[in-house]
């Protein structure tokens, strides 16, 4: 597996699950997120590993509501990190946005200030999450815990493959949440404020670029939230997804 | 995690979950196992987490193909071997059938000789491929490893959880394969002789039992088997999918 081909057909999804095994060797990525991982893998795999069409438009919305929030949080765990931190880093800036790390399994200092070294050394000035001490209403063990500078204080927070009980727990809590889920069946999707159905390492940068666009344009952003509706977006995936899987069925 | 709530909605996949990783722990599941097994439980999320229908139909014809075999062997790895050691050794008695080692990320003595042992403890008489000499043509590196008297020598294998690779080699080598993957678009399923895309925790046990509702009807196995069209089965189980997942995006 080191050594992967430049013309293997699916080089880049073997360079991905490169970096999260090479996380879990370094301390990076918790125990779980291989598993996490191969969830993500095998969802983008019918999505054809490509961003669909509807979710270029759900992209451009939530670039809009990200630069609409008063206090926007990005929520980075270890996956996203191995995976995407330059452009995390990037979009960041470009919100401009707080990061901060949150790791639920094997919650250790030593992972929180990992995570935070790679943000930095792409970098990120400011890294918050580390030791945080302030909590999320009605949640219990690690995944509670959160920055009183960072998504205590967030208006929207951007929920990288995390969990469906944080989701919740932030949208009670009284916060905006734009998640990034492959699962087009996930309550994570379903909770969310507004579901990203995409892999992170193609729609981050979309992402950037999207608020690159819609900056100065506020007219725009205010169509574009006015008109959202997450219902809609999560049935116009699972859609786009089943008429892809109808096709190849026929062709099968 | 280690506490799986009995009332948890997917308890069950949260145990299979907990299996890998403590396997990973131990050394028995390789570093890519949990990615690959996280790639199951995604498509198998798709299928609700049960055998469809059309499936049990093919889980019959492998019984047939299983019982007519002259020296059928069942390939296991890491994570079945973590998943189901109980029903893969009932199910090798039932047929009969060799069982067989073979872990090709990885590769040590250590981790065979574990999987053999963990099989021994379920009641395993013989575990074939511990430092296996005999060689699949045209594959390399540790994929390339069989045992002269178990694939080496068999007419049919039952292979588990594998790779595309070695499914398509073995086929090429002469050989009978039922693979069993949820992937319902994967090479594997479809280079394979019969695909069973199942969970391999439901079907294992669904096999054994068809092998012994068979095991005296020598004419329905001829049936079954002259009926067999793997191309048909790939294409029924995506079809069942599509449709499962429409009825899910009229519903959201």
């Amino acid at each position: 597996m080191s050594d992967i081909p430049e013309n293997h057909p699916r080089a880049l999804s073997l360079t991905y699950r490169k970096l999260i095994e090479d996380g879990v060797e370094s301390g990076l990525v918790a125990k779980a997120g291989p598993i996490a991982h191969g969830r993500g893998e095998a969802f983008d795999y019918l999505l054809g590993e490509e961003t669909l069409p509807c979710v270029l438009d759900d992209i451009e919305t939530a670039a809009a509501l990200l630069l609409e929030a008063e206090y926007p949080v990005i929520s980075v765990n270890g996956n996203s990190a191995v995976l995407a931190p330059e452009s995390l880093v990037s979009l960041a800036r470009a919100i401009p946005a707080k990061l901060e790390v949150n790791v639920f399994y094997g919650r250790t200092f030593d992972r929180e200030k990992m995570i935070s070294d790679l943000l930095k050394s792409k970098g990120a000035e400011e890294v918050l999450g580390i030791n945080a001490s302030a909590k999320v209403p009605n949640l219990f063990s690690a995944r509670q815990h959160v920055d009183k500078e960072g998504m205590a204080k967030a208006d929207l927070v951007l929920v990288l493959l995390e969990d469906g009980d944080r989701t919740k727990a932030l949208i009670d809590w009284g916060k905006k949440v734009i998640s990034v889920d492959l699962n087009p069946l996930s309550r994570t999707g379903k909770d969310a404020t507004l579901n990203i159905c995409d892999n992170i390492v193609r729609c981050v940068p979309l992402l950037e670029k999207a608020v690159t666009e819609l900056r100065d344009d506020k007219a725009k952003r205010s169509k574009l939230i006015q008109e959202m509706n997450n219902k809609k977006t999560c049935s116009r995936v699972l859609k786009a997804i089943v008429e892809r899987l109808g096709k190849l069925a026929e062709e099968a």
